[in-house]
């Protein structure tokens, strides 16, 4: 533990350090983010990236009254650090533990919760107006990836801070990709810096203005049309912000922490809108993670020496993700008119595969989750098949665009939600708990959820042959480890299936929880009970006639969901059964009406009781209280 | 009916056409826009607007082979004239009549379903990104205003547009405003043309480049540094959409139908995308709607020769969206950490009354839904009360920032949602009939929903003085006409109201399925059936005790809602029900699962069943079927 770090026990203390002493900082806080994340996981790259920074910041600025917003906030580690958190820091992102992102219960130095991008310019330009309307003294800072400038969200906060001229500091952190390399005309905009190219038009162009200068006097109009052509091409990123409003300083060297500390000085006291452009590299200071910045983008367990990560044990099941990226090349090489697309995640929601395999029909549209369903919409009218493959989380900001430009117009797109269900250590921001919830009840859609990988592999083709849209979901993490049919087999949409008989009750399970029920369904025989299993694989539509046939058999019905159970799976079968005039007593197990926080799937799983134990625990309880009941 | 308008059958008839029959038609057509809307209401101002364009896109291009998508699709009526639709002109926005936006079930000319604003951009470029991959021929075009230019969706589109380099024709209809005047720096940087201002800036640098001209071929850099600073506050939006990759044309003038046909030609054999910039003044032709843009924008029935709109009839009662107004103004004029946001709406939402009160506590951010939701999570970090006010349906584009930004951090943000429930003649896309599906499972949120505006007034109370986030929505159009008490009491959150005993049937209604309730209650009696009516008020937390009590004295409970039956209010209430271990029958009245069309919001309600007469119906249907059961 790194014997600067250890003595700051506020950010205040930052201020009293001699300027050497900020180089050893700057190196004790990496140590300390490579030790705990090669044990615990977590977000690498993006962390040693802002090391400097986050020195800077805290001594230039005064956290908690001046406010530091970060974006995403999977690069806020040395911020932790630096703020208190040094002791606790080696339960990150685990149970109980210190989250790995700002959250603003787990310190005062953290403004503004986040883990979804691109929310900070907004964040930081409502402090900042609510500052003046208040009356407080203080500074906003937004710090900003380049990749984060993608979504539009981003693009709607800096018009309206232009607008506004509202005093803040607006920090791009440029390090020319987010989490997948960047697309996008914005990036290739912003690295434009003054290249040789650019310099030789410009000297071209100046010369042929200079060899004109006998008319410069009377057609003044046709030079400055002609300047303006020549400058095309030579727009610079300062010249995007002027535009919208900005002060622009930069691009500075961002591990450079003279230059910072010297340059938020300065712009700390500039009245209006101010972007400050920092040039710097993920991985800063780690070779592995300088080398693969995909790789060590978010990264599980690692050997800190050689950069190995921990693979998975030998022998263990194929995650969701590859076999759903197998699948997809295998479903596209059959039919031409399946496309994919991707929000900035072709790695992590494993289109890798087929970006090489069908790079014409592959598109990565940048963290722009509305464009991509919308940009799927616009396939879909011409005759293709599109899948959007994005995390259920991050399904959420491309609420409208599902509603409205897909379902409204009844088009065939895919939703292909990973990270269904809870995520584990990424925490509240990134379960995938109200999926079912938010599009259950969006007209013309069918949602389907597989109980693993072969069902899954079905659902896939069946979605592709669906003339209409199509959403599934499935879980972070592995596959039950089933070996995968060459041929893929469809199912009927709308059925559900019947796994195991039984008479004392049913238990009406969807997703990961069909296994789980089928493992209480063990467990309850033991204790002379008899449960019988379906796995309704459709959420919508139900499957009515085998609901509602074994419903009236039993005594009793036990619905099993990964999801938020208010307008959930559950309450799709307590809606279908009423519906249906039936009055038998049904039991949901599910997400209860609060946040879930961090912790491992199988932990979270338990404390929720959304687990076979939990359901045997269910279905224990509410058979003795029938019983107790029927006994008075 | 105009005589070269009558005559043409479809668009290719346009291009048989003189090039002198053009004005005409162009007349003809504004006579029946102006001629259709004052007796039908609807889109007139941006529909004048867009008059010549229409013609000059249909001359130029080929539909339904080329596609023309209209952004918003308000201004879609010049359009729909030309395509075929003139004998069914006078049904516009009614019920069984043709829509008031761009459908494809209505016509194969029209190449996308729209309502909301910004997803042109985005649908185009997947239509041309498809016709590459299946080899059509076929030309795209996006039409879209400055406006929604404002959303960041539209942004995403344009940056990805420019990575893709598509050819595709992004037309930018420049009327310098919105639904309201435009906010943003996006906007003021848009007009700023080439003003007098700029040419004398560029001499003097100019000038003093070339006094350094000996210097010339030795300082490079600093002659493109100085360059480049001079050039800052000299940017025109043609280099900002050259730095998108787009090549730009413009501004041409839009209601010259020569230079639109001629530019048109011209970008249509461009590769890559192209923006064609052109200016265009809403109401154009109709002084009335040129005089105020914002009053003809969307509009009711008025008379053509004065413009004199029809007023409410006299004694009629005030709106809620006007009984909001002035509420918030109250409750602003007691407290002081009331602020107020809006998305380009002010007019709509009834926020002008605010603006002009409060003017340093209101925010108008353009059409921007994320951030406006995000904003005024900044703002209540600081301490503040924000009341986003937004139509149910344009909420859906901020879901994400409503669960992510808000309710995760558990903050004081109330969510005012105008229009919710059934809006009438705008039809499917503005229907705000899926709010308590898509925000009722959100942890945190309290969701309140009046039955009336004294009511309304309550819970707007309520709302701003709660620690939480809050939603509440109320209908488009006239509350039922109560005196408002000055003194606004609070009410006791989580309380519902229980207005009528009976013990036949209880009715559990919420918002203005209240009022329905209560009627219905009158008619049962008549036929000497019992009801009792709760009115639930709160969807989240439900009133557990009154229902469940009344529940337990009631044979049948029927639920009564404005909102899509999946997961809404009805479903809330069966899983109160079932969570309680009770088996009572429930029957739920609402939305079924389908999108519902246009037409008057009485008309949808009796088609659908949701008011007293179906209510009625329902009940009876339901105690016959009972009794049958019970005879057998």
């Amino acid at each position: 533990m790194g014997e600067i770090l250890s003595q700051l026990k506020t950010p205040a203390d930052i201020k009293q350090l001699q300027r050497e002493q900020l180089d050893l900082l700057a190196a004790e806080l990496r140590e300390e983010i490579v030790e705990t994340v090669s044990v615990n996981g977590g977000h690498l790259g993006s962390s040693l990236g802002v090391v400097e920074l986050s020195i800077a910041l805290h001594k230039v600025f005064d956290s908690p009254n001046d406010k530091i917003i970060w974006d995403v906030g999977h690069q806020a580690y040395a911020h932790k650090l630096l703020t208190g958190r040094l002791d606790r820091f080696h339960t990150l992102r685990q149970l109980d533990g210190i989250s790995g992102f700002p959250k603003r219960k787990e310190s005062e130095h953290d403004a503004f919760d986040v883990g979804h991008s691109s929310t900070s310019i907004s964040a930081a330009l409502g402090m900042a107006a609510g500052k003046d309307i208040l009356d407080k003294d203080q500074k906003i800072i937004a710090v900003i990836g380049d990749g984060s400038l993608t979504a539009g969200m981003a693009f709607e906060g800096l018009n309206h801070a232009g607008h506004l001229k509202q005093k803040m500091v607006v920090i791009l952190n440029d390090n020319e990709m987010s989490i997948s390399p960047n697309v996008g005309a914005l990036s290739s905009f912003l690295s434009r810096k003054l290249s040789s190219d650019a310099f030789i038009r410009f000297k071209k162009d100046t010369e042929s203005i200079l060899s004109i200068v006998p008319g410069f006097g009377k057609d003044l109009v046709n030079i400055a049309k002609k300047a303006e052509e020549s400058l095309k091409g030579f727009m610079t990123p300062g010249m995007l912000f002027e535009g919208f409003g900005f002060d622009y300083f930069g691009p500075i060297d961002g591990h450079n922490i003279d230059e910072l500390l010297e340059t938020l000085q300065n712009v700390a006291n500039i009245k209006g809108p101010v972007l400050l452009h920092i040039a710097t590299k993920k991985g800063k200071g780690y070779a592995p993670a300088e080398e693969n910045p995909p790789k060590y983008h978010g990264v599980g367990p690692f050997d800190k020496v050689t950069g190995k990560v921990n693979g998975a044990k030998p022998g263990s099941a194929a995650s969701y993700t590859g076999v759903f990226g197998k699948t997809l090349v295998e479903l596209a090489n059959e039919d031409d008119r399946v496309v994919a697309i991707t929000a900035a995640m072709a790695e992590g929601t494993g289109l890798n595969a087929f970006a090489a395999a069908h790079p014409d029909r592959f598109f990565d549209v940048g963290i722009a989750e509305q464009h991509a369903v919308t940009f799927a919409a616009g396939l879909a009218c011409q005759g293709l098949r599109p899948v959007v493959t994005i995390y259920s989380t991050f399904m959420q900001r491309a609420y409208d665009q599902v509603v409205h430009d897909v379902c409204l117009q009844n088009l065939p797109v895919t939703f292909a939600m990973d990270r269904g269900g809870l995520v584990g250590a990424d925490g509240p921001t990134h379960h995938g708990v109200f999926d079912m919830s938010f599009m259950r009840h969006v007209p013309n859609l069918t949602f389907a959820v597989p109980r693993d990988e072969v069902e899954m592999r079905k659902i896939m083709k069946t979605a592709a042959q669906h003339d209409g849209p199509f959403a599934y979901r499935y879980p972070r993490g592995s596959g039950v480890g089933l070996p995968l049919p060459n041929e893929i087999e469809t199912v009927k949409i709308g059925t559900g299936e019947l796994l195991r008989e039984g008479a004392d009750v049913l238990i009406i399970a969807i997703g990961v929880m069909v296994g789980e029920a089928l493992e209480a369904a063990k467990l309850l025989s033991q204790q002379g009970i008899d449960a019988a299993i379906v796995d309704a694989r459709f959420i919508k539509p139900l499957d009515r006639e085998l609901l509602i046939s074994q419903a009236e058999k039993s005594p009793l019905v036990v619905t099993a969901e990964e999801n938020a159970l208010q307008g959930g799976f559950g309450a799709a079968v307590l809606e279908l059964l009423s519906d249906a005039g039936m009055t038998v007593p049904v039991i949901r197990v599910g997400i209860p009406d609060s946040f879930v926080e961090q912790g491992s799937q199988a932990e979270l799983r338990a404390q929720l009781g959304i687990n076979a134990d939990g359901l045997v625990t269910t279905v224990l309880k509410s058979l003795n209280a029938k019983q107790a009941a029927s006994a008075s």
